[in-house]
């Protein structure tokens, strides 16, 4: 098998984008072929993520008509819908693919618009986000996502007294780092006063505790060892990659506050990629609310169980602390449009490991971690990427 | 490599169903189970395929919450939607993993409601079938999808001078071989006469020139070489799996008639199976409409291009003939559960390979094909089948 690289990113802002998905997406992968410093004929297959273009703007079928959009038709495409984890999956088998030798060079990306910009307001947007909650259990009972994870949450505060402080402090942190990205969605900071004045949506979180509503794109092109030593782009290493579901819908889970998905799947990139969790140097975790963050950075090992919460107000995760984690901002600052964000968080690691990364740069990084979960904690991929000679 | 095997299948009748996607997956995935000998905890990993669940029924992130509901929760599970061609590109990816050593025993699936069962009537379930048009260049004129295969097929009738009445001998083969075949949601022969007196709904289709709306699900269960000799399911081989997309929107692509997906796909499978048309002893084939029977036959190389459309009226792809084709009623006949249909033409074509489909058994077949295609010609997998000692 070969040990496949990334040799190119390239991602839109985050936020509000007037333009069609076909654009948005080109937007990224253009940028990314730049960057890897290939041409379209040298791509051998595409590996799309979007979540909700048929629910959000009726537009499916996407992955062979973003492909003609940048020049690709006749490959194969595939689209993947995994809820919030879609693009982390369609990387994954992006990753198989190459490994295996079935591809040299293959195009990975997300696309995704979550906004106004489609037409559908924020209770229409929450309806379509819902889709991913249990049908027969839990949308009848009006279960949406803010309270899927303020469920967890509120089972985490309960077992380890983690308090709405700690949460805020979260929020905090990843504001903090999002006026260091000029692609995030919010660049601007924030206190723990302001996101517990903030309207509550849904206990314990309060709307600054939430991730925005975004649109935007990301995309990555993967390679074959072989193949990207002959390409211009500067490459990092997939070390590993794990894959893990658990159980829906969240009544019948073993453990609310493990996220055992993500325990699996962290388990399985870890030994593929031959590390621990303090080997990390750099994580980007799935902060869709700030209790996810919490629960995130315990299910990898970052912190130990139920010592999540203060590790926020703590500086621990912070840019300069001993695990920074979200340097890019997160869901919570950088914005979280659906399908692009698992994309996005590797785009955001390549560029630390490449030392690219400006002003949240983390220093002499060499290994880099993105968790990217979705639906009710009920899919999680956790990818391991490394720096190469 | 190791050789792919399917090794059990399962599905349920095609028709109307007034039951959730889960318990309609449910019954497809545990005949598939108990076809192949294998239990539960056997299973590596679910390739499922559903198009539009989102958009019908409000239920996405479906892979896990399947995988949940008949005890797989825990393994890595992926949705993939492209289109019509759904559930065989999670076929073709169950197939690559088994075959790189990934994994060893896999779950691939697909489940579809599109009757008024999901609550929406027959100009409502058009609307979303045309998300998967050209959003911006072909939904705005008003395009669905029995015009875009009306415009192929009035180009087919232009350049070959196919007929009307040899369309409507496609619908009579079908339906004829529907009888046959117990999950077919039409159990009744057609005529000529009835196809051409039946409502005209895109020229030059009539109304029983179209496949209906159908509820339904399909599944099976792919293993190695290796794994499968150890279960007890009766296998056949997994020859060759092609995947090839087409430029969309349609006004853009070099020949309308040629559906050169299809003749990518059926290339690259052939070259995988070491085979030539001519070794084809039964095929299914994506009958969406009469005429893209007639286009898929010539593209697979069973006729000489532009003869496809007396093929029908002169037996050549009926039961007894030279290729036959659809022996299972085809989507015309058996029914179009979109997601479900990729999966369910290779359900069939195991129990040919097999020997027991009884009354449409195809004499001592060896090679078996199946020819699945999305959207706008524009994403096409074909997979060859064959029987292993």
């Amino acid at each position: 098998m070969t040990s496949p690289r990334i040799v190119g990113v390239g991602m839109t802002d985050f936020g509000v984008h007037e333009r069609p998905l076909v654009e948005l997406f080109a937007d990224a992968a253009f940028a990314a072929f730049d960057d890897a410093g290939v041409e379209g004929g040298e791509i051998d297959a595409f590996y799309l993520g979007n979540a909700m273009g048929g629910q959000t703007e009726r537009d499916t079928h996407l992955a062979p008509t973003l492909a003609s959009h940048v020049g690709l038709a006749g490959i194969p495409c595939q689209r993947y819908e995994d809820a919030c984890a879609t693009s982390s999956n369609a990387f994954k088998h992006a990753v198989r693919a190459v490994e295996s030798g079935r591809h040299d060079v293959v195009l990975v990306g997300g696309v995704e618009r979550c906004t106004p910009a489609t037409g559908l307001g924020t209770p229409e947007m929450t309806a379509v986000f819902a889709s991913a909650a249990h049908r027969q259990y839990e949308q009848p009972t009006g279960l949406s996502f803010p309270g899927v994870f303020g469920l967890l949450t509120t089972r985490h505060m309960h077992e380890h007294g983690t308090t709405e402080e700690d949460l805020a402090a979260v929020a905090v942190k990843n504001h903090r780092h999002g006026t260091l990205n000029s692609r995030a969605q919010f660049g601007k900071e924030t206190t723990v006063e302001e996101v517990l004045d903030s309207p509550l949506v849904a206990s314990p979180f309060h709307l600054m505790d939430c991730c925005p509503f975004s649109d935007g794109a990301a995309a990555a092109i993967v390679a074959s060892e072989e193949a990207a030593a002959s390409l211009s782009g500067d490459p990092v290493g997939v070390a590993g990659v794990g894959h893990a579901t658990d159980v829906v819908p969240l009544a019948d889970k073993a453990d609310l506050t493990a996220t055992r998905s993500a325990r699996e799947a962290a388990a399985q990139a870890y030994e593929e990629a031959d590390i621990a969790p303090d080997h990390v140097d750099v994580a980007e975790v799935h902060d869709c609310f700030t209790g996810a963050e919490v629960l995130a950075i315990e299910a990898l090992g970052f912190v130990e169980d139920g010592a999540g919460g203060p590790a926020a107000a703590a500086g621990t995760t912070a840019l300069g602390g001993e695990i920074p984690v979200n340097p890019s901002g997160g869901l919570k600052a950088k914005g979280h449009p659906i399908g692009a964000t698992g994309v996005a968080q590797l785009v955001e690691l390549t560029e630390q490991l490449r030392g690219e990364a400006g002003d949240r740069q983390v220093a002499d990084a060499e290994y880099a971690l993105a968790h990217n979960l979705g639906g009710d904690a009920a899919t999680t991929v956790v990818s391991v990427l490394e720096v190469v000679a």
